[in-house]
């Protein structure tokens, strides 16, 4: 894979050499992203953080990225008042944009329509969600933390063992990261849902036909007492039929302390690609496990800022000169990580 | 004309001799705009882009025009949650805000509310969009793009033959480039509208008073089959009595591939002050013709960009510094233009 | 109080000595402010600026005081679309949220949101409103300023005369200024509010027990002749029982000119928290008096961007690096003070 001036659109255009090519530019962004050190090798340039469905998590960690190599954040936050709302194509809101911009993130909920902008685009697009299609940064950052948290327990990929648990069904982050985590070698997955919100039959099959094992499960307990990673994901109950039958799975997949000592190995890591529901009718991970260190929820979104920095070097071609830019932070940092 | 220190208003600032000079400042900009050089001459001060009527494309190419001389940008983007909305003056709205920052472009749907604020900002204004009243950077790059695509065919202003189409009763953008295009010598007007969407009288008679040739027409094939430049714009729906009134303009106006190469000379410049709506039921500029050469209308939004990085140059005085603080740019950069 | 690293949160952290230390600061920005000067000491941090509650002034004051600083600012402007309106907790945005920038700004409706923020938080969190709880950096702008007029007057806080005019019982600058004007020795207060208006009880025996004169008075003339500040407030109607209510105390409290030539000693300094309702049926204090040298309302609001600065430059610990990075304004600036 290419990355220099290239659009970034779905997993599916990452093989694994790409995914690893990544994931080494990211650690050479921890320094920049913790504010050890600062760089500014893309000072003049400027980001076109187009977000045509709001989004505060998404937008900001993509421009703090930027920021965070030196580079301008230009944005948008609105689709409603947008000329997109007065009939204006992709093509052209596209063309214009790109004429605004070094490289541009677009969210839309449209699916399809970021890689219709990107067709049109005179600079690379980075795709940060387009409606139930592909959210592929969210899907690297995720495979890049389970790689981390791996590695700090001295284990490696071969023979990974996650338990992804929820709605199986409706969500695009285990979709995306099932295809990623597909390209490594002889992992298990154990996929906890009901019956009704089980991953659609294509993934399960992709998955055997590479070689990984796959077992499914519709009970909690069940489900997480032999893995190395917990995947959490919201029942999203808003693709229910009716409130009530969404009601019967919620206690199903609620994890909480006690749970989590009961039935998993020791240093089990847990993982959700967030928002969590803390509202006590839904909590899917309670409040309870804030303190246990294997708690890696948070740690996810500080790698997407590292992620969506390596990416933007990439596309850009500056991942060779990030360093020669470098110099020591002069002011009070906190320690975040 | 002085630029230094100087609100923008309203194009009848304007004489020859400062179009003039916007363009020549705006032909040095080019290489920053183009991403080949970059230039740093405003590090440091801020821009408040206070849209208080949403856009998008005005309000990003005035955001990237001054990034791109290194400044800062805050913005604005809401009037219902501003204090404007709680009672507050724009006299005091403008006092507070040019307290912030160094230049001020503000954007607001009442009519004269933008010089209104300007008397009272202790900051250059620049006026983008008050309403139906005025847009003068828009009437700015109409101009600036017209000059350019005819000089590039090898031709000058003088005789320039221009075909204004569509709803000219009701666009803003057609009546500021007329203001601009008369200060020029014997420019012939084609005005193509139905009877009821005619340019207002009194622009009708100051071109003519000025000394240029204006021919109105009401049949399309007529109007553009002898001209340099095309200026299209959106019949405006909404101004109409009703929806069946508007209907049977739409098709009249609409301008294809086919009946471009049927009617038009080679070479004729196809203008739109975008955005177009491409829904088949208006499609006043039909995206058949998106591969034609002669098609300016992503090199007009392109231009803005130049013509606001100009405006902004001279208001604060330091056009004779740009190329002092430049340096190559060390990015990947797509071709734009 | 340790300023580096340290959340602000409440006036209720300041003692003299903070308040006189951060005022020590803010002069020092003055000529950043004024843009006599350039710094870029904080070039490469980020400020995430979160408004979870829409506001213009208050979000572009703290935006721009940190780009004055050469830092960057990465923004929201929303609530309804953030991952709070989906059941997030403030622990989670704070986890998340504080992994992307060098300190926050956050507003927010809710009393006590921000402390609950700012306790899950990893960097350094400024109150920037929550609800009617406190809103701590205007009221340390509205005492920088009375100290700044009272001084450029020859007089210095002790023995201070200000009478605090309107709705006392609702505004939570009010409050807060009472607060923090009780650190100084010998406060004489007027306080000027219909029966049912008057500043809650528990304020005016905290002024009273250290030691300063409070005089409670229904009467605008009476309150304000004896005064070397004037601090007029909004009526907040939106508080009253009924409209008709609210309208009998509308005239009482509105101070124009001809009253302060009567009524008030020469100099009297006039000062309000803002926005100022200028609609006719409010009209606090009347446009009338704009061009009165006295009326201070917009030095309050340029002197919330240098206070901004010096909390920002306390908290990030970088207050004798300011002058180090300095350079002087090469372009065109108003004169603003």
């Amino acid at each position: 894979m290419e990355f220099v001036g290239s659009h970034i659109l779905s997993v599916s255009q990452f093989d694994r050499d790409a995914v690893e090519r990544v994931f080494e530019v990211a650690d050479r962004m921890i320094p920049y992203a913790r504010r050890e050190r600062v760089t500014r090798v893309l000072e003049g340039a400027i980001l076109g953080n187009m977000f045509f469905e709001p989004s505060t998590r998404t937008r900001v960690s993509f421009g703090c990225a930027f920021n965070l190599l030196g580079g301008e954040v230009r944005e948008t936050t609105e689709v409603k008042t947008s000329a997109i709302a007065k009939g204006e194509s992709f093509y052209d809101t596209a063309r214009v944009l790109s004429g605004y911009s070094d490289v541009i993130v677009m969210r839309h909920q449209k699916e399809g329509s970021v890689d219709e902008f990107a067709s049109a685009s005179r600079v690379p697009v980075l795709n940060g969600g387009d409606g139930a299609n592909e959210h592929p940064t969210q899907a690297l950052l995720d495979l890049y933390t389970i790689r981390k948290e791996i590695a700090a327990q001295g284990k490696d990929m071969e023979n990974l063992r996650i338990a992804l648990i929820g709605d199986l069904r409706n969500g695009r982050a285990v979709h995306s990261l099932c295809r990623l985590l597909a390209l490594y070698d002889n992992v298990h997955f154990t996929l906890v849902s009901p019956e009704e919100l089980r991953l659609p039959n294509n993934y399960v099959e992709a998955m055997r036909a590479a070689g990984h094992d796959v077992v499914e499960v519709d009970e909690l307990v069940e489900g997480i007492s032999h893995a190395d990673i917990l995947y959490v994901t919201r029942t999203q109950e808003e693709r229910f039929p009716s409130p009530i039958e969404a009601e019967k799975y919620k206690g199903l997949f609620r994890l909480n302390q006690s749970i989590y000592t009961e039935f998993c190995e020791p240093n089990t890591v847990i993982m959700h690609p967030l928002p969590r529901d803390s509202r006590s009718d839904a909590n899917e991970l309670d409040n309870d496990m804030n303190e246990n260190p294997n708690l890696a929820i948070f740690r996810q979104t500080d790698n997407g800022v590292i992620i969506r920095m390596a990416l933007f070097a990439l596309i850009l071609d500056v991942v060779d000169d990030v360093d020669r830019h470098a110099r020591e932070v002069s002011w009070y940092t906190a320690s975040r990580f």
